[in-house]
């Protein structure tokens, strides 16, 4: 008997007959003899008519109002699941972020978790009942409701997890698990059984969709045991863990692809030192997330400096290279909303340096051209046109052969 | 310059155009100098449309998962009425039950104010916001979210204004204020520019369908002067303060009407002390309310009891008195649920003893036969059948002349 975390994100909580399956998989789980701690996200769209109702009222949204509006979702879904529970006899309680010990700074619609204070849900589960904890929400230091921003539902679990020493961590969605690359872009893909910590947070941050990076982060630096699978076959999915030295293991785990960025090149800068520092330093001051950075200096000592930014926030970083660029003494800046992204992950990789080459040469049999290259340990990244990213895909997922065993 | 509370109701919230509406008269009466406090209720149907939810769910209902669910509405008008006055240039923050300092009893679904304490509130005052709460919720001693029950908001409303000391608590409906009769019934109903809190007691306690018992209770105890007043008008409306001694009374202020109840009779019982206590006393037990009680002594020693309670729990109390006929020697239990109260309410009654008379003379003229009669100080009841009830109101109206001078 032990302590397992359930997160049920929107689509498992889509409707009533929905929340009555999940209830009744709680149930099961209870009757294996294990403690299970319940975080729930909003029902299907609740959250986003919310902000579209918000939208219809007015042009101004203070972040703490559209904290105290977004946090409902999540009320309504723990609510109607413990009845459901108590309808099958399963003692549960439902708690608010603020109720479960969920404890942020006071930064509104993307606060961070500064402290988990679980003493009610510890007594909960020495009375029998099942907590069931509204995710995505906590309360600040300040005593106002915040939210955790994307993927935050996610975050509650794994610092839940932690707090409580659960044994693992179950993140139930409308997928299986993690897979070899997108299963709409390639049939063939398989399942993982088993990814670590490390490849995870390579798939996450280099377009994998299962789960955001913050919550991947948060699960390794506590070494809480992730377990994706699906609650809607509720058959075992993916699990993430540590990675363990005597296993063998695979040179590529999984290729991803991300086609939501943009690309931003500035022109002729002169190659001295303390560019980048200025560049980046200020389009950080605008909150603006650069992702790969590729600089390469050309002849005469000027250099051209490319970086990749979510598309969203394509005009916003225009905009601020535009300001520092006579200040950089840069030529011209110019962007290029037509690229995508495709990724080789694994953690064997580390030893086995000729992955780069092969990955390089199945783009060029495609007839594929790379416009910047960035690598980690464990990770190749190649920038590539995006209409040919799912080629691209394709024809990597074949090459190092990462399909389902036929 | 002073502090004021709102108070607005559901219909007053009903879409974003209504949102706005209200803004827009925060707005005008923030430039006037005074400082406001608003309390919301749930837009329009929010709260009934979640409880079908749950009833989708499950048929089980725990009532701290209700209070759970039931207290989303409010919190969604209130994050949009704040987003909406960020919009004019307001500064309002929204606070829930909790966070204003709405401290109950743990009696879920229908839990009492047992603290107030706004000091989050004033400190939101002190730097010139306006204060946005969640009406008809608070938090109980043991931390857990709670409702007030039926007309929850404005004891909210009305509980802030004490405890701020506001020097008016302004109720905004759908209706202008308080009338001589239901002006659906009699068109030619008046609206009253000054009630009393006793005669509104009596009119909330025989029909009147502006404000509930509870919050006009509440008003009295603490002295907060009531201004109950339109949201689609703005016109002013009817106050309810204490009474003024020196100004002359009107002897009769309103008709009321109910057809909201029914008629149990216990038949037969023996006409000896302690019979009545032990009936109503397991009537009580059970949590039923009974309103009017009539007792005439027979001839040969026995007793017939009448009493009214809302239809709602007449099957309950049938239950209760076959349940206990026995143990009284009771001949019999029967019922009436056609029955229909008409009432004359007026602070001048109490020194014109002619009303009773004359009330009588009206009906009898009209041919309404007179069932049950109860009398207070300032109210005079009678139960008469439910389908001349409008008759009733109409002759009553003009017998006393209650309409608007033409």
């Amino acid at each position: 008997m032990g302590l397992v975390v359930h997160k049920y994100g929107g689509t498992s909580l889509g409707d009533a007959d929905r929340i009555r399956a999940v209830a009744d998989h709680i149930a099961r789980t209870r009757r294996t003899g294990d403690d299970v701690v319940v975080v729930v996200s909003a029902m299907g769209k609740t959250t986003d008519d919310l902000l579209r109702l918000a939208n219809d009222v007015s042009s101004v949204h203070p972040p703490r109002e559209l904290d105290m509006l977004a946090t409902v979702g999540e009320r309504i879904s723990m609510a109607l699941l413990c009845m459901a529970l108590a309808d099958r006899g399963v003692q549960a309680t439902s708690f608010t972020g603020s109720q479960a010990g969920i404890i942020t700074d006071t930064d509104h619609t993307r606060a961070k978790i500064v402290d988990v204070r679980p003493d009610r849900l510890l007594a909960a589960l020495a009375l029998g009942q099942v907590p069931v904890v509204a995710g995505f929400q906590g309360v600040s230091t300040d005593r106002d409701v915040t939210t955790l921003g994307r993927g935050g539902s996610d975050v509650t679990a794994v610092a839940l997890a932690a707090a409580l020493g659960a044994s693992v961590c179950e993140i139930y969605t409308d997928v299986t698990g993690v897979f070899s690359a997108d299963p709409r872009v390639v049939p063939s893909a398989r399942r993982l059984p088993k990814v670590s910590f490390d490849e995870m947070l390579e798939i996450a941050a280099s377009g994998g969709r299962v789960l955001m990076l913050r919550s991947v982060e948060y699960a390794k630096t506590h070494s809480v045991r992730l377990h994706v699978r699906s609650s809607f076959t509720w058959e075992p999915g993916t699990w993430i863990a540590e990675e363990e030295p005597a296993m063998e293991q695979a040179i590529v785990s999984a290729v991803t692809d991300d086609t939501s960025e943009a690309k931003v090149t500035v022109q002729g800068v002169p190659d001295r030192p303390g560019i980048a520092a200025q560049l980046f330093g200020t389009i950080a001051e605008r909150s603006i997330n650069v992702d790969m950075i590729v600089q390469n200096t050309s002849d005469a000592g000027l250099t051209d400096i490319s970086f990749t930014v979510a598309r969203e926030d394509l005009a916003a970083t225009m905009a601020v290279c535009r300001e520092v660029a006579p200040a950089l003494g840069a030529a011209g800046v110019s962007s290029d909303d037509g690229i995508g992204r495709v990724s080789l992950v694994g953690a064997g990789m580390k030893s086995h340096p000729g992955v780069t080459a092969r990955m390089f040469r199945t783009l060029a049999e495609a007839g594929i051209n790379i416009e910047m290259i960035s690598t980690s340990s464990i990770r190749i990244s190649c920038v590539i046109r995006a209409d040919r990213v799912e080629e691209a895909v394709r024809s990597l997922h074949g090459a190092f052969e990462l399909g389902a065993a036929s």
